[in-house]
């Protein structure tokens, strides 16, 4: 069977499509869509045995975006369906489930309802989900669809981590509490992780670190997501690219008492924290760790600044992390800087042998795209570093909702 | 000699007197002025041999306040000294030194104007302290003030441990950093825990918790603070009586996007997250821990709530500082509730044997205000409860500064 997941972001359309049996699980074709809503789209794609394609197409919005991949997977000669209905299933990543989902569910009536009642939490993700729903609905009628959420994974935090200590009321009225992103790779690569150490996941205390342009860690105990470092938004946490990650409340407020711009423009508050903070925001230079890297290079004082804040943001929460769950079996680095930074999994690991974290630097150098352990055999800690594979979750648990309904 | 140690609130003024030999540091007299700028201004106060007295007063600011406890340290019959010329020095508490103080100071023309450029960044507090300063100059002419801040204790905190990760302008212009508070108090005991190590401090890693209305953890390396929980200002970190502690600073977004009332008033919102957060917030009962655990035996699920998530806030700083030190001698408890409470000291260290952390319960349920270890004898980490003694340091600063000058 075939299965379809969609990424639908506020400007773009991800896709992969999977060829799925039980013993099998093959990436036959994927590709992006940029830049929705501007005037160059920018459409990258390839479809397997053929040759990569990028081009600039004249689409205007989701629907056409989804119209239009569809239309290249059914293309006679290189296209890879030759009818809609080998699609098996949808499957849909939505960000922020808010309080309303705790699994991944079949799109119906009542879903799509729930799915708009989660706007006001998370306004900008959540509305190009629902475009994607639609043009779905339009484009592949009859097709199921399935939502998998970044937050369901984090469902299992208990009260008392997910909860802020401000007036209960707002967590009644008006839903602020902690819900925690990144749950499908998080859940990916622990799950990959349990296969690697070869016992269930509900033996395993697990911290994992995705570490990319948005950066989250997680405390798995047993299986179950006991704390998470993102929050009511993916604002929270690690010093990120461009997001500040955690900061004293007060300076939100030290800002709009000294500065009128802010109290008059509510967007430029939120730009500042989202899109101008973070790596970007200390160095001056870039959000993109690569740049980060080179400028160190160029002995760029800043650029060491925000490079060190980033680490020891990341090791404060390890540590943390490590004495709730009161010790742990694995540390898994995950994401683009997680996945090909083997300086930043060197320093994130150095002096935390109290905490028996070591690494082992030449296998941790040699990582070269498959999930592997870095720590030395003798390790009471094993450290991974596991690619992530947010697509792929997606569409197991596409197929088993559907399988299972 | 004696020194006269001043802390001015806001609204009230307190004062130790001690009498001080290179053998003996005495308490002689005490007392604190409440509600200054109110119609009923409380006064209480004790002169070592005289009866402990309360009582209604008409003053007005603090220079009256400054001016009535001089009249009766000076009274004839009940007062303690004869002459003010025997007050050595006036050590004043000063809560924020910003950027501009790295040690205690004597107090100059340049030392005021300084003290005068902190207002923005801590304006009700240091207005306070600047009142006191003044009224000391106008009622003990001639008798040296010197200033001992709350912040100066965390001025070793590395740039990457003190920089929030937001642009870097709002550094240099604003100087927006985590500054840390309570240091008076971290200061005290971690001096005290050395000499009941019998070590030198540059030899000892501790962690010290202030834990009472508000709450701090500092991280000690080798008697150098490496970070603390407060930041900007002492809003950030732990859950405390009514401050919210860490949150996603985009929940701040999400209510002045909703709420115009907060938009429209700043002080509103200011008064939201200090004022009505915190154990006071989550319960709807008290920010007294003492009204939190009377629920607590009434089954009243918001108050046990906000009890968890405050063990857990200390509990997740403490890990995360045991971790950056990589790994303690001690762990030290102060504050109102850190000395009082047996239970929550059971709590914070339930579930931390990971990080060689146990408690003794019986000899931790004993505790009656003596300085003392609370872990089994052969813990490698030392658990101790401290009395705090915020006023002694200030007098041994003071006396010191002058001494020294």
């Amino acid at each position: 069977m075939k299965v379809l997941v969609l990424n639908c972001g506020s400007s773009s359309v991800k896709y992969t499509l999977f060829k799925m049996n039980d013993k099998d699980e093959k990436k036959i074709a994927w590709g992006i869509i940029e830049r929705i809503g501007l005037e160059d789209v920018y459409y990258k794609r390839q479809i397997i045995n053929c040759i990569e394609k990028k081009e600039t197409v004249n689409i205007k919005n989701h629907t056409e975006a989804v119209e239009l991949l569809i239309k290249d997977l059914l293309h006679k000669k290189k296209g890879i369906i030759s009818n809609i209905n080998e699609i098996f299933v949808v499957g849909h990543r939505v960000v922020n489930g808010g309080n309303k989902f705790s699994k991944s569910v079949l799109v119906t009536k009542n879903v799509k309802k729930n799915l708009k009642d989660c706007f006001s939490i998370a306004p900008l993700h959540n509305f190009a989900n629902y475009m994607g729903i639609l043009a779905v609905e339009k484009i592949l009628p009859g097709i199921p669809s399935v939502l998998v959420f970044d937050t369901v994974f984090h469902k299992t935090i208990p009260d008392y981590a997910y909860m802020y200590a401000l007036p209960y009321e707002l967590y009644k009225k008006d839903h602020i509490r902690k819900y925690g992103f990144h749950g499908i790779s998080h859940n990916y690569v622990s799950q990959k992780a349990a296969e690697m150490f070869d016992k269930p996941l509900n033996k395993l205390n697990l911290i994992t670190a995705h570490l990319g342009n948005g950066s989250s860690i997680t405390a798995i105990k047993k299986g179950k997501v006991l704390d998470t470092s993102m929050g009511f938004t993916p604002l929270q946490g690690l010093v990120m690219g461009t997001r500040c990650g955690d900061i004293d409340p007060a300076v939100i407020i030290y800002l709009l008492d000294k500065y009128s711009q802010y109290r008059n423009n509510i967007t430029l508050l939120n730009d500042l924290l989202n899109k101008k903070s973070g790596l970007l925001g200390i160095s001056g230079i870039s959000c993109d760790m690569r740049d980060i890297m080179q400028a160190i290079k160029n002995k760029n004082t800043k650029a060491i600044l925000a490079f060190k804040m980033f680490i020891y943001s990341i090791k404060k929460y390890i540590c943390a992390y490590y004495g709730i769950l009161n010790g742990i079996d694995g540390l898994i680095f995950t994401g683009g800087i997680g996945e090909n930074s083997a300086n930043v999994r060197e320093l994130i690991c150095k002096n935390l042998d109290s905490l028996n974290i070591k690494i082992n630097s030449k296998s941790n150098k040699n990582y070269s795209g498959v999930a592997k352990f870095v720590s030395p055999k003798n390790s009471i800690v094993k450290l991974l570093v596991i690619p992530t594979n947010e697509e792929l979750l997606i569409a197991r648990e596409s197929k088993n909702v559907i399988v299972s309904n």
